[in-house]
């Protein structure tokens, strides 16, 4: 089965009440892919990861952005005791200031952390009996991560036919990235039709009391407010 | 990359010292995993997973076994609230006494568990350096789990191929799962080859003093050992 990534009201057709996990971290696009989701009428549950990240901040975005949308959710905790990224080791630098989406793969990049997040969604999806589950990745506007570009995401959906009970019962469960071939501006337009409370959602890598405006993931998110012509609502009271 | 399913001692050329990922259960297939890895010259990592399973009896057991073994491990604990399996939820019942290798899959079967585990031994690995993580999945005589079958570890492969930043870097990580196409007796047969330590294993579901003799796992060991014409050492003294 293909991956999903488009979000044309002509060609998809989800009925009412299909549950759906929503991997939501609390950042812009996870976010706008949530409200995606409603929108289009999936009953969504959110998997939010407390994975031994730099900062708290982006968990209490992600379960307040939650509670906002009334949307139940579970914080899966895990450890990952080999670190390997700026965003599990203080002692690394969170790379700043540099030309965002250069050839280099960053020090922000966690090993195999789409692989374990979709890997929990997908058991959570199975034991609930959900058939959708939706990733806010996107390979256009982001910081070059292997496991955010469409063959990973191919790759993925045949693991999913091939190793979940669920599939052998013909009901394969699918993995939706609707933001997959999108720019940021095109992401932060949809998600101003959709209402997304962009104020409460964090993208700094950092976490400290406002946004750094330096580390790649600000950069990327001012770019998308630039380009869209929109401020940026988390920036307003500066 | 093909799933490594062979021990061939002709056609695998190991260096010395090459690192390795090892997932351990503490069970009789995981443990000869890892005794085959060490047999090849790897350099073994073990991950152990505490994932809120029904006992704790195998955790001990598999930190035991990699103690004993000299084996450094990581316990990696995981939250999987939606459970799904009677190996995650006291309320569902262990099967006993089923003929084994029935076309149904058992409610032993945990959504998405080797998805899981792979996930964490790949990111391990990449964190590591390592270039092969070891799974002692056998699809031959188990329980029907579809995330032990070989297309599943062939899709799982092209997964590590195109989401990790090490394969972009030409550095494949390989899963390696050599017992795949062995018969319980053969893997026993290799293991006693191999002086692993039986008796420290634990593969009966339940968590009691003594293994029930009755689930799946219990009665896939059993069959094991007698047709490999060996006694059960962990049953010695019963």
């Amino acid at each position: 089965m293909p991956v999903s990534n488009t979000v044309n009201k002509k060609t998809t057709t989800v009925q009412k009440e299909t549950k759906a996990v929503v991997l939501l971290s609390g950042g812009l696009d996870s976010t706008t892919v949530l409200f995606h989701a409603m929108g289009k009428g999936y009953r969504c549950h959110c998997l939010i990861f407390d994975y031994g990240q730099r900062h708290r901040k982006e968990l209490q975005k992600a379960k307040a952005i939650a509670r906002g949308a009334g949307v139940p959710f579970d914080v899966v905790r895990i450890t990952m005791p080999w670190k390997g990224s700026a965003l599990l080791d203080r002692r690394i630098k969170v790379p700043q200031g540099r030309a965002v989406v250069a050839d280099e793969i960053p020090a922000t990049y966690v090993p195999a952390r789409n692989i374990i997040f979709l890997s929990f969604a997908a058991s959570c999806a199975e034991a609930a009996g959900a058939r959708t589950v939706f990733i806010g990745a996107n390979a256009l506007d982001y910081s070059g991560y292997p496991d955010c570009r469409p063959e990973f995401f191919k790759a993925y959906q045949m693991v999913l036919k091939k190793g979940l009970k669920a599939s052998l019962d013909g009901k394969t469960i699918r993995i939706a990235a609707p933001l997959l071939h999108k720019t940021k501006a095109q992401i932060i337009r949809l998600g101003r039709r959709l209402n997304v409370p962009y104020e409460l959602t964090w993208s700094c890598y950092k976490g400290g009391r406002r946004p750094c405006g330096q580390c790649d993931s600000c950069l990327l998110r001012a770019k998308g407010f630039q380009e869209a012509g929109h401020a940026d609502p988390l920036l307003k009271n500066r």
